[in-house]
């Protein structure tokens, strides 16, 4: 009888801890309440219409095919009940596992506000992108429409929270749209005269990155149009605006991407979690007590490995391997994290990277990041149709996407 | 002072209406509740996960950036009262015309049933397309969790009502998605025993082509593996079924593709309608007693006219013009139908078409069909987009937006 390996969320970590099990002789059932594998990395651009939702997700079902071993399952696993072994599902059902790797991620933290997400939605899923593109590509409508000046200067300013990579690129690309994608189709305003603001609680922009590329950072996002606010921690959120460092902001559009807050399965496990709740798992990964429990990505709290893509993937293929290991009896390995580098991009012709001592800026990053990102897609197709609508909107500075949904 | 005239709408009547306008000493105001202008006849691609959104569809306010003298106002106008010229807005706001071009459309009707559309949504929107493509895809993805096989088969059994171009594109899509997408991704059911059945209440498929026509429709239909149901009235429809004839079909799934149901903004002209709700306008199509109000599309009731989108750009431009004669003192002109043909495509690679006397089907109507709709198509991009989209599917057989939105 073949093991049971019980794989909880397919995003990076997932994915490659699934995709390590091809070849071990077990049955591996993954189980994601979306139908797709997502590039998160590349979400930003749905959010601000440059590329379409399918551009950036393959069904998991269809990257699985081949896999013969593994099953997939769209569901919604809403606790794990490590004594019995078992996970159970949105309808009751109850899965059985012998190994279960746990990978269901991280959003963001409104602080102990969790009602600022109504008027700030943040950006993890492509719903989240389609909504955040909806509010921007609404408000200026209702620019159009407005004919106070106090009302629509609010509907044309857009105050993002949080300066890292996701604010950065956030914020970068929405001024790139006010100032050059959309001027000359409004007749009431001038879409230049939108005001993008980057709001951020610590003393500078990524803050994880090295000093001076914070610098460079800040500088390129406040040559495309960018106000950056340092050192201001936001007190509140409404549908009329923020309170930050004391001062009040007039928006009708707040972009939320400050702080970290676990996956609510986590505590289901019943083991000790970090202050964002996140499983602080044994150096294999495995939780204490039950080292047929493995817990992967954005969920795992490990000192000193930030949560970008390619530190999930090589805790899932870890975890993988020792659940592989453990079938032959060989003790489980450490994790060690492999620093591939950090990249962030600023606009359409900026970013800044950093790889170990190596750094980089302008437009040298930017075409690195292009590169990596391209490469790293799931899908033939995804990266021609990534790399073709990445090239169109360089060239014409046209959001091709800039249709709104769910009206 | 020059005249003010609204267009409320920008499907292709009112898209083609505003274009005729480009010229005119006029102020044009072009009103519609979405963002976006849609190429309807590529919808059943959206919703059958071949192409994504915005593949098919342009923002209107960059199709018309160029065209000075035209505003763009994202609005939903909810009455119009002719007598004081007026406009009404979902806020109560106002917009005065000195000429009126009503071009808001139809949608499908459930014969005096509208409790059905929750069972059975009809296809005119992205958002529709969206919530089809959503229902198609989950529903294989239930199938896989089901381990009853009666109510396994009825996830697996997908009804589309009305066999017109929408009904008849959709089976032969949902067809070949089962036959050749699916296989291999499902681990307790073959997605080829899928069952898709096209249910029409008369005697034959796409009742307004030629008898022979309709004959072969029906045979490349079956050979995709469509079950047709002919002379069969839909008498019921709930969330477990649809009631055809007498008898009653378990499916999970049904896409309603029938009836033609006028925008309701036509009552509030308080003119005469024909049974489905459509504006008897006179031969220049303007409205009895407002020679100032045109209507045109789908909308209007014209003899002999089918409704596809050939005959609403006719009637838009017909109508812009109408509005030029008027302010020249000229006499306005009857509306005269050019009939360029009809095409519908039956599955990935065979389509019927009549142009006059003239008729094709098969492989020759099917590249008839893709060279139309590809040139029509707005916007250099989406024509690229499209037709990359529509090769990759043709050759691989993957459908690569099988991505569920609103989860």
């Amino acid at each position: 009888m073949r093991a049971r390996v019980l794989i909880v969320g397919c995003g990076f970590g997932g994915l490659y801890a699934a995709r390590a099990l091809a070849r071990a002789a077990v049955h591996v059932t993954v189980v994601d309440r979306a139908n797709h594998h997502l590039f998160q990395p590349l979400l930003y651009q749905v959010a601000t219409a440059g590329l379409s939702a399918p551009a950036i997700a393959a069904p998991i079902r269809q990257i699985l095919a081949r896999q013969k071993n593994a099953r997939v399952l769209l569901a919604d696993v809403r606790a794990i009940d490590a004594e019995r072994r078992e996970a159970t599902l949105e309808d009751g059902q109850a899965l059985c596992y012998d190994y279960l790797i746990v990978a269901t991620g991280a959003a963001h933290s409104y602080f102990g506000h969790d009602e600022w997400a109504l008027y700030a939605p943040g950006l993890k899923t492509l719903d989240d992108a389609l909504e955040i593109r909806r509010r921007i590509l609404l408000a200026f409508e209702h620019a159009e429409r407005e004919s106070d000046p106090a009302c629509r200067a609010a509907w044309l300013t857009f105050a993002i929270v949080g300066a890292g990579a996701t604010g950065v690129e956030l914020a970068g690309t929405l001024a790139e749209i006010a100032r050059h994608t959309l001027p000359g189709q409004f007749r009431q305003f001038d879409p230049r005269t939108a005001r993008v603001m980057l709001i951020e609680g610590t003393d500078r922009v990524l803050p994880t990155y090295p000093p001076d590329l914070s610098e460079k950072a800040r500088l390129q996002l406040e040559r495309l149009g960018v106000t950056v606010w340092l050192n201001r921690k936001v007190t509140h959120a409404d549908a009329e605006g923020v309170e930050a460092g004391g001062e009040r902001l007039a928006t009708r559009t707040v972009l939320w991407a400050a702080g970290v807050s676990a996956s609510p399965l986590a505590a289901t496990l019943g083991v000790p979690l970090d202050r964002a709740g996140r499983v602080e798992v044994r150096p294999d990964l495995s939780i204490p007590g039950h080292p047929e429990v493995f817990v992967v990505g954005d969920l795992a709290a490990v000192e000193g490995v930030p949560g970008i893509a390619p530190a999930a993937k090589q805790m899932g293929r870890l975890a993988a391997r020792n659940v592989a290991r453990s079938l032959q009896h060989e003790p489980s390995r450490p994790f060690r994290y492999r620093d591939y580098g950090q990249l962030a991009t600023i606009g359409r012709r900026a970013a800044v990277a950093v790889f170990g001592r190596f750094r980089l800026w302008g437009f040298p990053a930017w075409l690195l990041w292009l590169v990596a990102h391209i490469y790293f897609l799931i899908g033939f197709r995804n990266r021609l149709v990534v790399l073709a609508g990445l090239a169109w909107s360089y060239w014409t500075q046209e959001r091709h996407a800039r249709i709104v949904l769910r009206d």
